[in-house]
């Protein structure tokens, strides 16, 4: 019963109440102020996020930390073509609002950050990845999660940008090319605050009962 | 700049000290004590769930919640059959020490509840989701892992379950063929806390350098 280390905290009410709160006001933050992270926050916001969960302890995570103006303005060049595609698909109404939605803030934010899962790690021995190999990606997603609502607890917003190409970003950044991206992310100082979804003010789209997602069997 | 809404929450040193235990206090349980979750709590936790970022707001999860005695005993089954495939690809010293470890608490713990992805939804119009779609299944680990926190918090402790053949767990659930199986956790009462995971007690395997986790372009 773990009596060789240190005691277990007990989280009380007044802690939940506040991790509660965490949960309503992490965004997706699409626009920053443009001033640097503390020196170390970001390695610190990475050893969070290593604290995740991850298959047969299998640490698939590979934090990539993007500084070189090239590569960042070859990942904005790719944001935009995907971003130029996307909205050539909607049509009437759709079109015009996802046209005046700003989904990302890669040249505003002061830090950049790619996050990719190593599938092919030895780590682990395989364990609990034989069915579902897409648990190395879950694994990542953990930790990128560990990180965000950290990172919103020292008042520092993250965006995640899905409208990439992956393979394009894996050659743009010169990682291994059985590296899986998970997500591409800004990470900075929010411009404001808030505790609904910019594409729920934006009206794109709305919040749905949670009661409808409960199956029961 | 938010003027209308409720004001910010600022989060000080304390929480954020107490949000870092959180995260090293959280565990992956296969221990479970057999006394019921109080009514309420799994559906609350589901509520904070449905805090997590989705992409486009397409809120893809969907928690089933597993109660009827003779699916939970399909589920045990199939994870006893794909735990023995498992085994049995472990040669030598590895597969004693595979055959030692526990893996689930699916017979003890007193709540079981499968976790999908709906990738089909039309929700959220689409959007980030066209160069990206596994984002839909990204969305929902990230409501899984905000629900594993809360629960921690409450004293409750979760386990993810991935030693399962999605297929025919969905069949065994009955839900539709196109929901992707992210995954099945027990909940319940943990038999003992601790801080590190327990397969690295158990000696299967190390947490790494963080140092080696990062990388720079």
């Amino acid at each position: 019963m773990n009596n060789d280390g240190p005691a277990a905290p007990c989280f009380d009410a007044t802690f939940r109440a506040r991790l509660h709160d965490l949960f309503c006001w992490r965004r997706d933050v699409r626009r920053f102020r443009a001033d640097p992270l503390p020196p170390g926050m970001l390695e610190g916001l990475i050893e969070i996020a290593c604290r995740g969960p991850s298959v047969g302890l299998s640490q698939p995570w590979r934090f990539v930390v993007v500084d070189d103006p090239g590569r960042r303005q070859g990942v904005i060049a790719n944001f935009e073509s995907c971003n130029n595609e996307a909205r050539g698909e909607y049509t009437g109404d759709l079109s015009a609002r996802y046209a005046a939605l700003k989904l990302a803030g890669l040249r505003e934010a002061p830090c950049h950050l790619a996050v990719f899962a190593d599938r092919s790690t030895s780590v682990g021995h395989g364990l609990g990845r034989r069915t579902m190999p897409e648990m190395a990606d879950y694994s990542v997603v953990t930790a990128i999660f560990s990180m965000w609502l950290a990172a919103r607890a020292e008042g520092i917003g993250m965006g995640w940008v899905s409208i990439l190409d992956p393979a394009m970003i894996a050659i743009i950044l010169d990682v291994p090319a059985d590296w899986r991206l998970i997500g591409y992310f800004c990470l900075g100082y929010p411009q404001a605050a808030d505790d609904s979804p910019e594409l729920e003010r934006a009206g794109w789209e709305q919040r749905q009962p949670v009661k409808d997602f409960i199956f029961r069997r």
